[in-house]
């Protein structure tokens, strides 16, 4: 499969998701001042991005809302409070869990919502359950993903069997989702051509979430993108769980629509991001390293992180024994 | 051109050169402690590094030595006091600058050297300076490179003229160097196959130098020697001028000789490396970024930098007016 275009290339196809307070979220407990939301709204707004992703729909019965901030539950009323009836052409996107979201019950038909899309989150044993969610979202008239998340662990035979139950729904848009950052560029260029063939014959498009455990996430981004992937998830400083995710500055700076404004986009980051980043911990560390390496889920890292441990060597002996 | 092994393979030829001290001199104005530089020895050796760089063979004409640290101007009392007569396997390389360098002078004949390899940088215009240069260190019994810098100013007519003259030199090692940190994957790949070409009907090598400037380093790195890119340039934490270079403990995670021992480094970042990042600034932010994405030297960054500069969008706006 060659790659599609070139470096100097206009892809229309190209759609980029800011999944900030989404994926960053759960670096902070979801509490972002309304304020810092409604700010990078605007902002995504001018600089030309395409889905601004709100949080989850988590389910109000497993988790407490007292516990977390809102945009862990996404409700429309907080949603409207920040985009009103969101008269932009961006839209609106928001995660389903399988599993942790009450789909049933917690959605709007979407003439009656501001939400445009929801991404459904599955690990690839969960495909049946995250298909009949599609499904549903379907019916109810939203734009629909299936990200199937912890890629690098899923065997090729799983891989081909969910694509191809995926390519037999209803869903819009497959993402691959590196959530262990240890996929190389060559290796996620692989997948994602198995991904694009799955859908050749049909209008569905292909995504790409990155982690930065092995300072890979923008490189496999544009690597993927090459082959013909459209849907980019990017966050701003690259804020999102353990070593976070592709930098949307970095994004917007490579591709060359004109449409796509990194300027608009800096103004957010001095006034909002930087001071954030004092606040709040994220991106590339060594413990993130050991594990994208190892090709293990973060949790080990984030731990590490949490307590503010240095003694990298200990925790690598300690992830070589466990392993 | 098509990828030289995959993901698992083992390549007998590919060296890992790390140039802590010497690009890494470039933030502290080379001042290592002698225990610093006497530890990094041991821990390359012990850790499967093929070369460790000590620093530039500076001009003490055009350099006042007390200006500086040692390890700018590399003598070999000073060399020899870390490493004796360097019985490991591990080579020991210098860098010269053309037009910075008493090249005639300064170097002793190989045999009375414990210096294996003497690097030569130049720009594009200097390869006919550089070539005499290294014609010098070779009839002198040296290894030699040529590292061809900012490259990604240069023109394609002028790459492929210093290919064919240095096709035709007594050079070991060409070397691609990304000084500003702006190329991307797919135009550094493209770049190295013209590199590896131009020497296919010799026993010459080809190199990579990167920079971090778009958090491309490491990428860069491993998709050029993908191709067949033999020599690796890299730094412990990534130390190196502005951005940093590619983190070694990547790029020795990535490789799977099992002669490279990450935990063996470990030990020494932790130690001295994560310390010295708390005192030294390099490493990826906005203000390379956007010298990269530009194309530009990063001189006016690392002013930023100095300065402790937190006003990136004013920095932006003042790149994009002199541009």
């Amino acid at each position: 499969m060659a790659r599609r275009g070139n470096l100097m290339s206009v892809r229309p196809d190209i759609k980029v998701l800011d999944c900030t307070i989404r994926d960053g979220g759960l670096c902070n407990n979801f509490e972002f001042t309304d304020e810092f939301v409604r700010e990078l709204y605007k902002t995504n707004v001018k600089s030309g991005v395409d889905y601004m992703e709100f949080g989850y729909k988590a389910s109000r019965a497993l988790f407490n809302e007292e516990e977390y901030g809102k945009w862990k539950f996404c409700k429309e009323e907080d949603i409207r409070a920040i985009v009103g009836e969101n008269i932009s052409d961006m839209k609106i996107s928001v995660m389903a869990d399988v599993g942790r979201c009450d789909y049933k019950t917690d959605f709007l038909p979407k003439s009656e919502s501001v939400i445009d899309m929801v991404r459904v989150a599955c690990y690839i044993h969960q495909i049946p359950a995250a298909i009949e969610m599609i499904e549903h979202f379907h019916e109810l008239g939203y734009e629909t993903t299936c990200n199937i998340m912890a890629i690098s662990q899923a065997h090729a035979d799983q891989i081909d069997e969910a694509l191809s139950m995926l390519a037999g729904s209803s869903v819009d848009v497959i993402y691959l989702v590196d959530s262990y950052g240890s996929l190389y560029p060559e290796n996620a260029g692989d997948l994602v051509k198995k991904y694009l063939k799955s859908v050749e014959d049909t209008n569905k498009q292909i995504g790409f979430h990155a982690h930065n455990n092995q300072n890979l996430a923008f490189a496999n981004t544009i690597e993927t993108l090459s082959y013909g992937v459209s849907y980019l998830d990017a966050t701003a400083l690259g804020m999102g769980r353990g070593a976070g995710n592709c930098a949307i500055e970095l994004l917007l700076g490579f591709l060359k629509n004109p449409k796509y404004s990194l300027y608009s986009l800096l103004t957010f980051i001095e006034k909002f991001m930087v001071p954030l980043k004092q606040e709040v911990v994220w991106g590339f560390d060594l413990q993130y390293m050991f594990t994208g390496q190892l090709n293990r889920h973060p949790r080990e890292a984030i731990a590490f992180t949490d307590e503010k441990r240095k003694d990298y060597c200990e925790f690598y002996k300690g992830l070589l024994e466990n392993d």
